[in-house]
């Protein structure tokens, strides 16, 4: 037995999970906000949910604080029980195509690739160099969301640009929420009772961010989240997809600069700028009925995935299953529904009374459907805890 | 009977066909090039090719040595045998979503959804205010690249960027090509002797540009090309398709402003750039056995279309027909076989033998698939030339 931690660190919060394994137990998690700001808070949750208002100035203070209240709480009885950390990292690049177990080597190639994700790898370095300082002696995993697209054939990643963009600035598609394509492609795979290498999967990642991943045999061969996170479906915020010709159009309509314009795209656009009041799912569907704007927003972004359903079926030449997960898709059966209506051509049969479901594992396929649809509760901290115990070799 | 003249007009060519309705008989056809530029040349096929080098000022100069060569050459006797023109225009913006009878008030909105397409409409323009001073009491017709997929939903045309960038600068997909879209969709309801509002049609226009258009009941629901033509699949020169935040991306690396970038998208992308040495496809199919970047090129284009066909499949909940025009989708077994290959899964069962075909209206489907399949030749100055009979009642 072991105890790992999965750490998820932003560049002002940290998001953990003490994770026991093999068994998988959830001892305790927790979030800490507002690093370097004043009122930073720290919440954690062991049997019940404790919350305090504190000034924690940097990640290394937060990890102190996170460490004295694992112990104080009793979940451990000292930090020698903290046998390996796992840190959730961005962007791996072309670098990793696996999780790796944290060297100095791979911290310089970590940051060799943060100019692919400038906001999010340099947030997840000082996670990663806080624990370094505080447990130096603890091995430490970086398990990369990108890494499991890496699998990707060169027709699915090269985009039609200049090929000196690929070859000496890294442009291609690297894809994004590999850890819970990941996850949730192993689990359909067990819940279906059949081997991965024989499947070919379609999983809908659906949160305030939102990918779908084509997964041939285990491996994804294709994505929608293209260089950045910004492309593909409507998200809460980001557009995705656009006539790249509409940048400059905008840049003069408006007088932004360019980075203005793609801000623009990752942060006022999507549901958001759709409904004209929120980015939340669940807000807009509760108005749809009474609101033309929201009612179109749930359409567009219904619209999207239903479209790449049938473009990701193409891609394999068919489909066995259909996943829905994270926030939207464990929990919305309004989207579920418009996603689904009208793919009976390519196989999907789905039982509307099966799909008034709510973040569980669960089918909602009609049992004749050839191809089968499931809701899978996605679970990237369990991932990196499984990647850290297989590349620390803790058992 | 009555001659109808179907011109389109770029910034220094103009390209011309004479059409005898209600016979659709072409009786003269050609081409002006390098208008306004020293040695321009003058081509005209009447029963051969004849092929003139001159000074060609202007439009209105190329439109009188056209209408000299088509009296002098005996197709017609006088120009009073003219009895209506019509004009490809690239743009209609919202305003048109159907050929127009050309008045003062037509042009000026014209005009006014020129932005919209700045290289082009000022250019059909020119044509047209060329026709008026030497024809002014011939009636005229517009018709617009874009007015086929006027009958798009919201849904569909409607990206996910704030609302006012729709409200206040008309930021939409558009889609083009409508004028071949809308010629194959009506022909291949003929060839398979059913209602055009009985079926659901994928139409692929393979040329240097390429869009794929979605079809219901003879009513364009969707397509790939977006604001402009540089949207959707590969094609010769244009990316299609990419991560919008690439652009600062690029100009960041490369020190190019905003419309350099999207140059460089239009014109020095797709297959030329996938290649390395070529946007036409058949230099490109010529050199891929031995030749990677060559093959590359092949797969991705024929990648991205093959997922528009489960994309569009998806969006009418399956199709009836999937249609290929156009230069490359006209001639090019290669593609076809590769755009096709494993979509069994939706019904699609090609026969490899019938594929062996150029040029020619015919079926390439096994004849018990329930999806047909059909090559067919586009005609699109036919189109403009039975518009410009029914708006201005020649019979």
């Amino acid at each position: 037995m072991s105890n790992i931690l999965a750490i998820n660190a932003g560049s002002s919060s940290l998001k953990f999970q003490l994770i026991r394994m093999p068994d998988e137990t959830v001892l305790a998690k927790g979030l800490v906000e507002r690093i370097g700001l004043s009122d930073s808070v720290f919440t954690i949750e062991v049997n019940d949910k404790n919350k305090m208002v504190m000034d924690i100035p940097d990640h290394e203070v937060a990890v102190k604080h996170l460490l004295e209240k694992l112990t104080s709480s009793g979940v451990i009885q000292s930090m020698e029980e903290i046998n390996a950390v796992g840190h959730r990292v961005v962007h791996g690049g072309e670098k990793f195509s696996d999780s790796m177990l944290i060297t100095d080597e791979v911290i310089r190639t970590i940051e060799e690739v943060s100019e692919l994700a400038p906001l999010h790898n340099p947030a997840n370095l000082t996670g990663i160099h806080a624990f370094r300082e505080i447990l130096p002696d603890v091995p430490m995993v970086a398990v990369f969301d990108t890494a499991f697209h890496q699998t990707m054939p060169e027709k699915s990643y090269l985009y039609s640009l200049p090929y000196e963009y690929y070859e000496y600035y890294g442009i291609r598609k690297y894809g994004f929420h590999g850890t819970s394509h990941k996850y949730v492609s192993q689990r359909a795979a067990e819940m279906l009772g059949l081997p991965l290498n024989q499947l070919r999967l379609i999983s809908c990642h659906l949160g305030n961010g939102a990918s779908i991943a084509a997964i041939e045999e285990g491996r994804s061969i294709d994505t929608s989240m293209g260089f950045t996170p910004l492309a593909g479906v409507t998200m809460g915020t980001r557009s995705g997809n656009i006539d790249p010709a509409l940048i400059p159009f905008i840049m003069e309509k408006t007088g932004k600069e360019a980075d203005e314009v793609v801000n623009v795209l990752n942060k006022k656009s999507g549901m958001l700028a759709l409904s004209g009041f929120s980015s939340d799912l669940r807000d807009i569907e509760q108005t749809a009925d009474k609101n033309e704007r929201a009612e179109l927003a749930l359409e567009v972004f219904a619209a999207r995935i239903h479209k790449y359903l049938g473009s990701y079926a193409a891609r394999m030449s068919g489909v066995d299953a259909i996943i829905f997960t994270a926030g939207v898709g464990e929990n919305s059966d309004v989207i579920r529904e418009k996603v689904l209506t009208g793919l009976e051509f390519m196989g999907v049969y789905w039982d509307p009374s099966r799909n008034k479901v709510r973040g569980q594992e669960t089918f909602i396929n009609y049992p004749h459907s050839p191809v089968k649809v499931m809701v899978i509760p996605t679970n990237e901290e369990v991932v990196i805890a499984r990647d850290t115990v297989r590349l620390t070799s803790q058992g």
